[in-house]
């Protein structure tokens, strides 16, 4: 297991400088046709339910019927956020949903997610999981430009990027020169009127995943919440590449071509779902992996193995298992004490 | 394990009528003494956290300050109803607070706990898990000499009747009268002005335990909540007897000396906390015990035992213990969904 | 006008007193017969919506089918509190209604009106506008034979009064017992399943008419109601006097006779809505006249009359008229600022 | 009275297509210095609470403290938005607050005001009453250079353009060309960092008012606001005129000099509170000279006069005083039914 890890520069130093900014999840589904007009949202609505775990702050859904972008979101728990009458509103074959978890102070409304904007050829949604290195030289330089700034998310100053590159281009185009001059970890999703967008940064830092259900393309943070709206996963988005999806089909880019690989550790170790397949490993398979191979390297005269719960369970089973000890539920977690994060 | 359990007449009978019934936490302390207004409070808050699990419906902390009984209570999660200004204002060195899951339809506001009522002597606040079987039947006999009722609740029946008991009596006189009336499981908490009691129907169908803290007693459904709070287990109160806390201490009073008894299994297969300890049996290591039993009972050719998270994992961490096979987490739960119940 | 007062018994005392209690305003409605379920809940929210000016801190509806009662009440506006989705839900042809202002501390949701009790015979809503002085007394007499109270307010007195002299009895029967027994101010209207009753205190303290709208009758604490759902005043009900209004129409019995009056002066000075008629006389004309007749008896050397808004309005005109000076409106008054009481 | 508005060329056919948008009110207030952190925000708040006639849907403060603008707005009345936490939180000698009424349907929490912007020289706050006419024209000129809008308000525009034109500039030199783009109806408030800006639209439709207090200036849709806070009128702001207030005092500039005048004559009619002065005019006075001018040029053969309350009540009087007829309460308006508007 760690095997297929080795050819991965884990780049704890990003991570540690990302532990500053946002932890979150994405999902976004492009419906080829649908008689339900809420499909789209509610099948959204349950992605985002199954990434709950990347982000308990904030929750949104943003749809397209083609014409017109329209959005719910707020604070709170996806659940508490988006109720079954908001979906009823939310009609449209296109949507990307957004939960949020902010490391930083700024945890309030106006940072909130989706993010709609209105720019030259019309409207633009956009959901973003990671952080930029450069927000504050872009900034400026958007800034010099003439442009405003209502919030201290990244996601406006991509948004901006975008407008300002899209003048007489496709979005994509505008997005490839956007990655360009985006320094840092993202996993983003685009939606426009017409058309659902999603791009990897050059490294890989945050995961994206491309799925299919009933012949129709997903965009999620993690598989796991392919499994729960029943769709398959077909691949990770590569690092440095741009997936666009519309009436004709799925689109490829690879935009950057970089040599180096540096998946976020953090997502196997304690962040994504054990039942997430990431890059194709398996998150569980490499918690357990990784207590065999504790075990293997700081092997201890114990009497038993106890975890702490719940991430640690199953690195504490793996390690339980290589050292032939027996593994005991030692510790017990309230659970109705909120996700706690190091 | 099971050993310690022979003797216990598990009344699955009338857990499954309990079942459309109420699932409730209680929790009451007395302090001899503070030099914080707001500690029994606090204490209490702390200690239905720690018993979340038993009721997420509703929730409420009663107090009293030696001459008159403050309450504050609402539809929610213990950390929903009572926020730090809450407890702030409950000021007092008695305390006893509930938690509530309804299993039925009447899950409104009229009908969380403790509830409060002024009668002939003064003031009463109660705080009950369990459910009476002749309630119908002891409301009609009450209505009969004038009584009304605000709810459906049984705690409303036991009010009136020691209202009724304790015209010229002490409530412990009153309360022993009630108890030979009341049929069915219950673990009562009562708080007058000055003193805190606890009483256990005589089968001892619902659990209520006796703990101590710095010389202070306190009453608790589960010992996970004495441990919570710092305090320690002394020993749980017995069926048919009542405690009474006051200043001069602890008094007992063996009501009802029944010769059957009759612990809800349920609780040790999943609606305790594991790391509680209920008539002497920790529930953690009766889980285990059954799963090795069970695989005694039932071993079967498989290659690996995967567990329902979360109350069935102690079972199977047993059975693949006993049957010698690999324990796997093979089910994810979503940790946003909410305690499902059968 | 004031000669239409002269005989009255003006009780400002007692009015003085009252004022440390509850100002409320109550609302009833039985229809013989109904299309639509939620018309008397419906007609029941705009009666309270026009005597919101007798209250502003709760609001309540409760509806009989005629085999249950069903209430829905809350802190706040009526428009606050019943929404459309509550008057959906509330299915009766009977509804009384109350909107309350506590002059206490006491302005918590345990004290909102109506209250609903099961008894003996079914079960009972009551609605009250006013303040028993005997209070303390009939506490101390109930509870001597076990009563219990969760609220501080007479309402629930008054409940365990009628529960208590209905053993054989039919409600009016109790009533008749009860308004033998309560000292004070009282406009109470009372709904079992099947029936609507009224009655006033024997001085006519408070206000109490009679109405009718489509061959159905209406009891209300002001006529400006009955005006609001379209019905016509009939007449006050008498002093001493109760009405019960069931499926064979209405029957009247007055039980107290007092040969003295004491209607509340401050509804005509300020507190009822000038377009209402209480006993015989208009309110905005007792205004006016009492406006001249202090031009009679007071004139002064002025420019002109200036009102303290809103209530000072007709008087002031009144005054302006008979003094022969100019009428101006000198003070404003912010809209959105809440009424206010002296 | 008419003869005060003879020269004022009444733009009612403006006001007709600004029916179909924005009502609002705005206050702003630099202290040159204050022991109180709070009292810019405390006094904004009492001056919002005297014009919450011109808008009952968001309300807003953002405050001032030399480096940093800080925001609390959202739906509601001002006493339902703004509470004491966040006055106290709200520090800073600058502060600008609005009260919004939409009659378009765009009434969500993305446009309540104030709007706060970060651009190249820092952030800017803006408050603004009115609309303009050529905003679609605006946005496609700001969006052909990479402008991104997120609300579908004025403000957003007029930020935008000042953003563009501000790069080497001070901020009124930016408004400056600003109001020269920008047609229609506008009194508009900006605060930066460190000054307090007010601007009115070129021919006046819009009122906005200059006051004093403590030494101290203030901005005001209204003088009944300066009198709330017990300010003085100094006088109105011109049409066309950028005032600038900053450490060293009030700077005026005359932007545009149109010889039109088109104040709102609505505002005089019903929007306006009675006891403000616009334009040198009071609007009680007006109102009670166009009744006096209806009577002579409408004279007609009746009993009484009955205003429509409240903004018809002064013109009634007027036409009563004027006609020799006696005037009457004879419609009552429930207070608890918010404002309406034709």
């Amino acid at each position: 297991m760690l095997e297929e890890m080795k050819d991965l520069d884990l780049l704890s130093t990003c991570c540690a400088e990302d532990k500053f900014h946002d932890e979150c999840g994405v999902f976004g589904i492009f419906l080829n046709e649908s008689e339900d007009d809420c499909e789209a949202a509610r099948t959204t609505f349950y992605g985002l339910y199954a990434l709950q775990h990347r982000g308990q702050e904030s929750a949104g859904i943003a749809v397209s019927n083609g014409h017109e972008i329209q959005l719910h979101k707020g604070m709170g728990l996806i659940t508490e956020v988006i109720k079954p009458d908001h979906i009823k509103k939310l009609k449209g074959r296109l949507s990307i949903g957004h939960v949020r978890y902010s490391t930083t102070g700024m945890s309030n409304v106006v940072n909130t997610q989706p993010l709609v904007f209105h720019y030259l050829n019309g409207m633009l949604a956009l959901a973003h999981n990671g952080n930029l290195v450069n927000t504050v030289e872009l900034r400026k330089r958007l800034a010099a430009y003439g442009s405003v700034f209502q919030t201290t998310s990244d996601t406006e100053v991509v948004a901006n990027l975008l407008a300002r590159y899209s003048q007489d281009n496709k979005i994509e185009d505008a997005l490839a020169r956007c990655i360009m001059d985006a320094k840092g970890a993202f996993a983003l999703l685009i939606m426009t009127e017409d058309r659902l967008v999603g791009v990897r940064d050059p490294m890989g830092i945050r995961p994206l995943c491309l799925g299919e259900l009933n012949g129709n393309y997903i965009l999620a943070s993690e598989s796991a919440a392919l499994d729960t709206v029943g769709a398959t996963l077909i691949r990770d988005v590569n690092p440095g590449e741009i997936v666009v999806i519309d009436q004709d089909g799925l689109h490829s880019r690879q935009v950057i071509d970089s040599p180096r690989r540096a998946h976020c550790i953090f997502e196997y170790i304690y962040f994504a779902r054990p039942d997430s397949t990431i890059d194709q490993v398996n998150v569980y398979q490499a918690r357990r992996e990784m207590g065999r191979q504790l075990a293997r390297e700081c092997n201890i005269d114990a009497d038993m193995v106890i975890s702490v719960p719940d991430s640690g369970t199953s690195s504490a089973l793996g390690y339980a298992e290589e050292a032939g000890l027996p593994f005991e539920e030692g510790l017990m977690k309230n659970r109705y004490v909120g996700r706690t994060f190091i």
